[in-house]
């Protein structure tokens, strides 16, 4: 660990902490119903009646007494606002052009460390689901004592099968952190694995999946980011003063266009797991990425008596001998017979027919359908 | 055989041949394409550029040399007139309300027999496909003088499985009719059989489907028609005599309201075979009436290198490990991804997916939607 402001556990680590929420990502497997002008985050993908991003919002605003910084893009800025109605202006980062994730979260810490360079960040996706509340938000807790010592800390989700759609969590021994009972030292993050070595990873019992989730000291995040990537820092720096005066337009417009695009995985939590500068908690709520169609499925189970998932309001389906899941983002009927764990997204301009099994190739068909020059639908 | 204006054949039994078209049926088994609004005649759904209703009278009108009448809906008015701009208005005959076959058929031989009681009328639904024209066409002409010999002249076609969505035909003795070397004599007409008893129709080569055509001298099917329903045959009469007078509208919405429902089968064809009165021509065109989506897939190949046959004007369809059909009647775009066999009907207000084994179940969601009150989509 390094030492960047430590200091013992205590209520008043918590006065230190604020929330961070990169609202980025189209999305690209739930096309149709997710796209550019309508992104994942902005829908509500388990028929709890809130947006993936209101329900982000509402696990993380008790932990940071309602300070919580968003990044999104700028052609979201309103629909984002209807959201998150309290969320204020200057917390509110908008990215003229996609920067990928050092950028946008090494601007949350560049900011926050201009006004309190003891700030402990959480950054927390937009776009995922997460129950219980309470279990995720005393893993937070936890996380915030842990980065309080001085580290960046991830949370590791238990992984219930041998995923190769994401990166792993190598953990290392026990951390002795008061307040944070279940800290492990982090030996290295692994990226996508095959699925034998998937197998193997669940078989040890050390890995878990990278969620991409983090608690540090933004202090400790901009030392690695420097380290890693001087002339992204420098960049960040140099909007982060001007974000809070009259100068930040100016500033933004010139600066931001230059930045490199990097994952914040290889600017800073890569290298700094290879400095011993990370840690780990277990994180052992219920977690999803809602990375495809099929997610909607688990995520909104059937009615009773039925097979098939309908999501939408005032949606009009028939079926008969019909399973899978309907999203229906229109007012037409929809007639379904004799198939079965069938995937069906109907939207005004666009209509995806495909099967749960087929979900992840979503992607491919975005990707064809860009190439051909059919962006109106994307 | 009855003795009503029989007469040797000749060319000009040619100049006593009426078409008559019969454009009713909403085609319910190809919801939501076929509607109240848009039935099947009025689409076109062999690719061939023409709508049903266009072919049927293309078929006919070299025949009769254009001498053809069109029963339909008063709601289809306008679309019947702007698929035949040539049709004289004196033989467009719009029905108020539906009154089935025997009525719609029975007032085109009543106003024909107004006309001139010597006509021979050839009736042939507007839903139907059949190639090649020449073929069938010769196969009227045997019809036409088989009918001049005082018959009503059904035309045969010959089964290619033991369907059990079809009436047949029981064929008698051959018939020896100058300019009609296929006539044979008529047994009897049977119902939609069991799948074994269509089995043994086909075996016993005697049987062929009833695809509703028929041949006749308009006084003979009056003749039946007055033996067999003397209520209908007087209400019919009636509007007849008053059909190409100024008095037409009053008799017409006095009298057609009052008239029994009931089909030209029972009402005409099968009392008359009773009584020996009718014949068959077998039709060896091939035929089809794109009874349901499956059908659509047989008359609409799909392109070389394509399991997917796509309809529709600028349909936008992107697929990948898909075949089946769709039919695209919007601008959306549609992306299939690994589902086979699927039928996938995209309306305005409406979408279907189901896959070609249960084409025929199309008609249960539709009796269904009607039950349920969403008549807006039917």
């Amino acid at each position: 660990m390094t030492n960047v402001n430590p200091e013992s556990a205590g209520a008043d680590v918590f006065d230190r902490f604020y929330g961070v929420i990169p609202a980025g990502g189209v999305g690209t497997r739930l096309w149709p119903l997710s796209r550019a002008a309508a992104p994942k985050f902005l829908h509500d993908l388990t028929g709890s009646g809130s947006t993936l991003i209101r329900a982000t919002y509402d696990r993380l605003a008790p932990l940071s007494d309602d300070r919580v910084m968003v990044v999104t893009g700028l052609l979201h800025r309103s629909a984002v606002l209807a959201q998150l109605p309290e969320i204020q202006q200057e917390n509110l980062v908008l990215e003229n052009e996609p920067k990928d994730s050092a950028a946008a979260i090494g601007l949350a810490a560049a900011i926050l460390y201009q006004r309190d360079p003891s700030i402990i960040m959480g950054s927390f996706a937009a776009d995922q689901v997460i129950t219980p509340v309470e279990v995720f938000q005393e893993t937070v807790r936890e996380a915030i004592h842990t980065a309080a010592q001085g580290y960046i800390v991830t949370i590791g989700i238990h992984p219930t099968h041998p995923s190769t759609g994401f990166g792993y969590i190598k953990a290392g021994e026990p951390l002795e952190i008061e307040g944070a009972p279940s800290a492990h030292a982090v030996v290295e993050f692994v990226e996508k694995p095959s699925e034998d070595t998937a197998r193997g990873y669940l078989r040890s019992g050390n890995y878990s999946w990278n969620a991409g989730m983090f608690v540090a000291p933004v202090a400790l995040m901009l030392k690695h980011l420097l380290e890693n990537e001087p002339e992204l820092h420098a960049g960040l720096m140099e909007i982060a003063e001007a974000w809070d005066t009259e100068n930040r337009r100016e500033v933004v417009l010139r600066v931001w266009p230059t930045l490199p695009k990097t994952a914040i995985d290889y600017a800073v939590a890569e290298p700094a797991a290879a400095a011993g500068d990370v840690a780990m908690i277990p994180g052992i709520f219920s977690w999803d990425d809602v990375g495809d169609f099929a997610a909607i499925g688990r995520l909104n189970p059937a009615a009773e008596n039925s097979e098939l998932t309908v999501m939408g309001d005032g949606a009009r389906v028939y079926s008969e001998d019909a399973s899978g899941i309907v999203v229906s983002d229109t007012k037409r009927v929809i007639a379904l017979i004799g198939i079965e764990d069938v995937v069906i997204v109907d939207t005004p301009d666009a209509l995806l027919v495909t099967t749960k099994d087929h979900a992840q190739e979503v992607k491919k068909a975005v990707e064809h359908l860009k190439a051909s020059g059919d962006t109106d639908v994307l």
